[in-house]
C-alpha cells in the first residue's frame, strides 16, 4: 500500500503527464475515416513525441506503428486516448494503470451524463484512478489542447491547429473550453494549455490549476466553472495560483437560483453567487461572459499592475466621442480617474494645442510628434497606475509602437480600423509586450479587470481569519428555539436583547418587571417559524393588562406540543438588517448581510463571503450593500455602528465553523444604531442528518 | 421670402444631396500632401461623379479639374467639402448658398468647440443655413461615408474603404461614428451611410434619421447621442423611423448625473436616462456599447421578430456548456424560454438518441443527419418566436446553410472557430439572409435586441397620450406652497388629504373639529422646503392640548414672512412612493416614480418616462421597479392599487403639459393603499424665468 503522500505526488506527477504527453497511444484506433479511432490519430499528426495506435488487427495505421494492447507496449505512455465503447473502458484504464500509462482520455459518451448505468461505470473509474494513481480527463468531455507539445486530445474540428500562447483554458465544459480557445485565437492570443472537465470523474479544475502553477508558459489563466464540490480545496488552489498568476472566471448558472433552503439566508445564497464569492475572495477576476474572459485574460498575460487599493487610471486620446464613453464606463465601474498633479498638466499645456482639455482623460486633438511625450508625461504621473489609449488607426499621425516604448506605467492601447492594419497594430504591440484592444468598451473591460487584479493582490496580504478549532463544543441536537437560539448567539459576543423564557401566566408577569417596560411577548412553540403571521408576536407591552392581552392571544394560538411565552425587552428603533449563515456542502460557511425585512430579497440588497472571515472583510461586505449609504449617514441622519453589525458577521463565521452540524443561523432583523445593535429574532437550524 | 413649407422641403432636399452627392468640389484641394485639402481629394479618388477642385491657383489638381471658386463652377455641386480655414468659412458657404449648392462639409476645426470666437463663427454659419436652406455638417466631425456612392467626405485613413451595405450610423460624434463603421465592418457588414454630426450647427440625427426612413438600402440604423436638445423632434421622427425598419442606439453619459435640481426627482432625472427613456418610448433598442450596437444592427438587419408582447426563444445546441450560458443569459434578461409543445418533443425524440434533453433548450448531443429536421421541428412550435443556435464549427457533422434552409420562424445562428471557417460560415449563411455571430454570448444580444424591438412594436399601437391643450389654464406665478400645490393636484383628480390653512391658533381649532382626529399639524412659511427638520410637523395630534403643544411648538419656528398652520388629516399607514415629474427643455413633461422616502435615491429604485403618458404606460412604469413586488403582495400582504398610483403619474403628466410654467412638481410621499392613496406632501415649483 503507497502511503497518502506518495499517491497524492504519483498523481500529481501522473496529470502532468497526461496534460504534457510525451508518447501518445490511441486504443481503438482505426483505419476507417468515419471511425473516431481514426480522427484522434489524425488530430495528433503533428504529436512531436511517440505516437502508438493500438488495434489487435493492424500492425500500423496511417504510418503510425499499432500494438494489440496497452501491455505490448514497448513503454508506458504518458497519455491513452480511449476510443473504445463506455463497457469496454475501465478493463482498458486498469490495464493502462498496470502499465504504467500516466494518464487517459475518454472519448465514448455513455457515463455519469447518461444515468444509473453510466454513473455506475463512472464511478468504477474512478475508483481505479484512485487506488492506483493513473489519472483520468473526463468522461464527457471534448478533451484538452496542448499545442506546445503538438497534442490536441479531441475530436473536434481543427483542434489541431492552435498556436502555443501564455494563455491557459480551464472549463467545466468541453464545448466552453473550446470556445473560448476560438476567442483567444480572434484575438491573436495562443494557448499555453486548454482543458475541458467534463464530469471531472477523477481530474477537477483544482487539480488543473495546480499544474499550471508550476508552467511556466502559462501567464494568465481563464477559468469556467458551473457547479463546484470542493469548494474549500479549490479556493486554497486558486489563492496559490493567483498569488503568481493572474486568474480570471465566468460562472455560470446566473438564472437558476438552484435549491430553496427554509430560511430567507439559504434562498438568497444562490450557487452562484456562493461561487463567485469565493473566486473574488481568492484573488480571481470575475467576468461575465466568454468574449470579456478572453480579452480579460490576453490583458492580464501582457500587464498586472502591482497591487494596489485603489489604482489611478488615465485616458489618452484624439477622438472625444469615444473618450467619453471610455471615461464614462470607467466612472461608471467606480474606478479612479484622479486629477493629474499640476506639474504634469503645465508640460502637457506645452505639448499639445491650445483648447484641448488637459487633466483626465487627456484629449490631445488629432495626434502629432509630440504624442510619446504626451504618453510619457501622463504616465509618470504620480496619481496614475494604468494609462488606457484610444485612436483610430492613423499611421500618417501616429505609429503605437514607436510612441509607446520605455512607457514607465502600464499601458493599454485600444484602436479600431480596417483588419489588415488591426493585425499590424496588434502585432507590432505584441512583439513590444504591450496590450492591445479593438474598441472602447474593450479599453473600459481592461481597465475593469486589471484594477480588480490589483485590488484583489492587496487583499492577500491579510492574515486569513483564523480557522482552526477551539476546544471541543457541545453539539448542537437539533433546531434550536429563539431564546436558546439568541442563549447561543450570546456565546459568541453577539448582543441579544434581556429576555425569560416563561411557562405560565405568573412567570410572564414577573418577567415584565425584571425585563422593565415596554417588553415584546412572543410565542415559543416547536416548529413555528413565522410567528408575526399567525399573532404571536406582541410589541409594546407596557402594562399588566397589556400583558393579560397578549397572552390571551397566544393562547388562542393551537400549539400541539404545548408553548411558552418569550418576554423580551422591546429594542428602540434602528436601521434593520438580515445578518445569516449556512454550513455549505461545498464552501463550508458562508455568511450574508442584507438590507432587513423583505428588502433583501425584493431589493436583491445582500452581500456574501464564504467564511469564517476577518472583521475587515465583514465591513467590506456591509460597504457593498445598496443600503451602505443609510449606515454612512445619509442626508444628515446619525452614522450607524457598522463595526457592531460586522462583528456578528464575524461571531456567526466561527460559530458556523465551530459547528458543522448546524445548516443555518440567521439573525433577522438585526438592528443597527449610532452604538452597537440588538439581534431581535433568530433561528438556528440543525443540519437533517445531526 | 421663402414659405416655411417650402424652406423644409428645400432643407430636406439639399440634405439629401449632401449625404447622397452626384457631384463634390473640394474648396481648398492642394497638390501639398501635407495638406488637408490633398487628403480629401484623394480620399475621393474613387467617387463615381463629378468632382472639382476649388483652387485660384491651379488649373488641374491629380487629374481633377479646378475652379478659381465655386461661383465659376459650370453645374451647383451637390457636396461642397471645404478645406480652408475655420474664418474664411462663412464666406465660402454664402458663396455655396449663392450658387445653389446643396450642402457644406467643413474639415478644419476651431468652431463652438473652441470657446466665444469659434463659437461666433458658428452661429453665423447656421444663420446663413436657415437663411439660404443651404446644409451643413458639422463642423468639428470627421465627416460622412456612403459607400455606395464612393464618398468618403472625411479625413481619416481608408474611410473610403468601406464597401456599401444594410447597416446607417448616426453618431454624434465623428470618431463614434467611423468606430461603429469598423465594428461593422469586423462584422462583414457594409455600410449604407455612416454620418458623425459633431457640433450639429445645421444637421442633427433627426434630420438625418429622416433621410434613412426614405433610403431602401438602409435595413436598420445605429445611432449614438451624447446630449438632445431638440428632444421631441428626435422622438417623432425615431417613432416614424422604427414602424419602417428597426434602430438601436447607445446613449453617453451614465457616469455623469449632470444637473442637480432643487428636488429628489429632478436630482435622481439624470439627463441619460431622459434621453434613454425617450428612445424606448420611441421604440429603439437601447444598447451599452460600440460593439453591441454594430452587433445588435447587423442581427436586425438580417431578421426583424413580427410585434409580439411576450416572444418565446428556443436555444439548438450540441454543446451543452455553451448552451447553458445562452440559456442563463436569455433568462436573467427575463426572456421567455418556453417548454416546448408535447407534440413537438415527441418529434424531437424519434430524431435525437436517448438521453438527449428536448425540451427547451434542445440537446442535440453532437449533430446529425437530423440536424435541419430538429430545427423545423422546433421552428414550428406554437410557443417559438425565435431560434438561436449554437454549434463550434464541425464541417464534417453540420453544414449550417443547407441546414437551415427555409426555417420557418426567424434564426439566429451562433459558432465558433478558427477565422478562416468563421468567415466561410459567415458568407455562406448571409447570402441566404441569416444571421450568423461568433460567441454565445452574441447569441444572447441577439435574443435581447430581436425580443425588445418585437416587444417595442407591440406599444406602437397604442393611442398616444392625449397632448392637446385643454382650456386656457390659470398660470402658476411662482413657488406653490403645500396647501396650494394640493389644491392643483386635487384640480387633476389626484387624492389629497383633507386639510385647512389656519392663520390662528383658534381657526386650528375649529379645523381639528372639522377635519377630525387624528391630524398633522404642519407649519406653512415661504421658502420653507425642509419642514421636518426645523421640527415643522406634528403628527398624531388628537386633543386640543396635543394641538396646543404643536402650535407653540411651529410658533418657535423662526419664519420671517409669517406663518400659518396646516391641519390635514392624518393618513394612514401604507407603502410609500415618490411620484414627481419635471418640465425639461428638451423633452417637455418627464414623469418619474420611485420607492419612497430616501430609498429611490439610496437604492437607485426609479422608473422614468417622458410625458405625458397613458395609464397602461404608467402600470409599465410601476412594474419597472425593484419594489414592484412588494406593490404585487408579496409573502402574503396585500395586493395594492397600483392604477391608484398610476393614474396620479398620468394626470401628473397632464399638469405639466398645462402648465409650462411650473419647472417640476412633486409629491413625497405617495402613500398606497389597497384601495387608493393619498399625496402626503406635495412641492410645485415655477420655472426660474416665470
Amino acid at each position: 500500500m503507497i502511503s497518502g503522500d506518495a499517491i497524492a505526488d504519483l498523481r500529481h506527477g501522473n496529470l502532468k503527464r497526461l496534460l504534457f504527453p510525451r508518447s501518445i497511444a490511441i486504443v481503438g484506433a482505426s483505419k476507417d475515416p468515419a471511425k473516431a479511432g481514426f480522427n484522434a490519430l489524425n488530430t495528433l499528426s503533428g504529436f512531436d513525441g511517440d505516437l502508438f495506435a493500438i488495434n489487435p488487427r493492424e500492425s500500423e495505421i496511417a504510418g503510425v506503428p499499432c500494438f494489440p494492447d496497452l501491455a505490448s507496449l514497448p513503454i508506458p505512455v504518458d497519455l491513452a486516448i480511449l476510443a473504445v465503447p463506455a463497457k469496454a473502458c475501465p478493463a482498458v484504464v486498469r490495464a493502462a494503470a498496470d502499465k504504467g500509462v500516466g494518464g487517459v482520455f475518454i472519448i465514448s459518451g455513455g457515463f455519469g451524463e447518461t444515468g444509473e448505468e453510466g454513473r455506475a461505470l463512472q464511478d468504477e473509474l474512478a475508483a481505479i484512478c484512485r487506488e492506483t494513481g493513473i489519472r483520468l480527463l473526463g468522461p464527457n468531455t471534448s478533451g484538452f489542447l496542448n499545442p506546445r507539445e503538438r497534442c490536441a486530445a479531441s475530436f473536434v474540428h481543427r483542434c489541431g491547429d492552435f498556436a502555443p500562447g501564455r494563455v491557459a483554458v480551464v472549463a467545466q465544459s468541453g464545448g466552453v473550453n473550446l470556445t473560448v480557445a476560438f476567442q483567444l485565437r480572434a484575438l491573436g492570443e495562443g494557448v499555453s494549455l486548454a482543458v475541458g472537465i467534463g464530469n471531472g470523474a477523477d481530474v477537477d479544475a483544482s487539480d488543473v490549476l495546480e499544474q499550471l502553477l508550476e508552467d511556466e508558459e502559462t501567464r494568465a489563466i481563464t477559468l469556467h466553472l458551473e457547479g463546484v464540490t470542493e469548494g474549500r480545496r479549490l479556493m486554497q488552489t486558486l489563492r496559490r495560483v493567483t498569488a503568481v498568476k493572474p486568474v480570471c472566471a465566468v460562472v455560470a448558472g446566473r438564472a437558476d437560483i438552484g435549491e430553496f433552503a427554509q430560511s430567507h439566508t439559504g434562498n438568497m445564497l444562490g450557487a452562484r453567487q456562493r461561487t463567485v464569492a469565493a473566486l473574488r475572495q481568492s484573488g480571481v477576476v470575475v467576468v461575465d461572459t466568454l468574449e470579456e474572459l478572453a480579452q480579460a485574460a490576453s490583458v492580464l498575460a501582457a500587464v498586472r499592475l502591482a497591487p494596489c487599493a485603489n489604482p489611478g487610471v488615465a485616458l489618452i486620446t484624439g477622438q472625444a466621442g469615444p473618450g467619453l464613453l471610455i471615461v464614462d464606463g470607467v466612472k461608471t465601474l467606480g474606478l479612479s480617474v484622479p486629477a493629474l498633479a499640476d506639474d504634469t498638466a503645465q508640460k502637457l499645456a506645452a505639448l499639445l494645442p491650445p483648447m484641448t482639455f488637459v487633466k483626465n482623460p487627456v484629449d490631445t486633438g488629432r495626434p502629432s510628434e509630440t504624442f510619446p511625450a504626451v504618453v510619457q508625461a501622463v504616465a509618470r504621473d504620480p496619481a496614475v497606475d494604468l494609462v488606457l489609449i484610444w485612436s483610430l488607426v492613423e499611421p500618417a499621425v501616429l505609429d503605437p509602437a514607436s510612441a509607446l516604448q520605455d512607457v514607465p506605467s502600464p499601458v493599454v492601447f485600444g484602436s479600431a480600423g480596417m483588419p489588415d492594419d488591426i493585425d499590424a497594430q496588434r502585432a507590432s504591440l505584441g512583439a513590444l509586450g504591450l496590450s492591445f484592444v479593438t474598441s472602447p468598451e474593450r479599453l473600459v473591460l481592461a481597465a475593469r479587470v486589471l484594477c480588480a487584479d490589483a485590488m484583489a493582490q492587496t487583499k492577500r496580504g491579510r492574515a486569513e481569519a483564523d480557522v482552526t478549532a477551539g476546544a471541543p463544543m457541545v453539539r448542537i441536537a437539533g433546531n434550536l428555539d429563539e431564546s436558546a437560539a439568541k442563549a447561543l448567539l450570546a456565546q459568541y459576543g453577539i448582543p441579544v436583547p434581556q429576555r425569560r423564557v416563561c411557562h405560565t401566566h405568573a412567570e410572564a408577569h414577573a418577567a415584565l418587571e425584571d425585563v422593565g417596560a415596554p417588553v415584546v411577548v412572543k410565542i415559543v412553540a416547536e416548529g413555528l417559524v413565522h410567528k408575526s403571521d399567525v399573532g404571536g408576536v406582541h410589541l409594546g407591552v407596557r402594562s399588566s393588562a397589556d400583558l393579560d392581552r397578549a397572552l390571551a392571544a397566544i393562547d388562542a394560538i393551537p400549539a400541539e406540543g404545548g408553548r411558552s411565552y418569550l418576554v423580551e425587552r422591546m429594542a428602540a428603533g434602528g436601521l434593520e438588517l438580515i445578518i445569516g449563515g449556512t454550513n455549505d456542502p461545498a464552501w463550508g460557511p458562508v455568511l450574508l448581510v442584507g438590507a432587513g425585512g423583505v428588502n433583501a430579497e425584493v431589493l436583491d440588497d445582500s452581500a456574501l463571503r464564504i467564511g469564517p472571515i476577518s472583521c475587515a472583510e465583514a465591513l467590506e461586505m456591509i460597504a457593498d450593500l445598496r443600503i451602505a449609504p443609510l449606515i454612512d449617514g445619509f442626508r444628515g441622519s446619525p452614522r450607524l455602528d457598522a463595526l457592531a453589525a460586522a462583528k456578528v458577521l464575524v461571531a456567526l463565521g466561527r460559530l458556523l465553523s465551530d459547528h458543522p452540524e448546524i445548516a443555518e443561523a440567521e439573525i433577522n432583523p438585526f438592528r443597527l444604531y449610532p452604538q452597537g445593535g440588538v439581534a431581535l429574532d433568530a433561528v438556528v437550524i440543525a443540519q437533517q442528518s445531526a
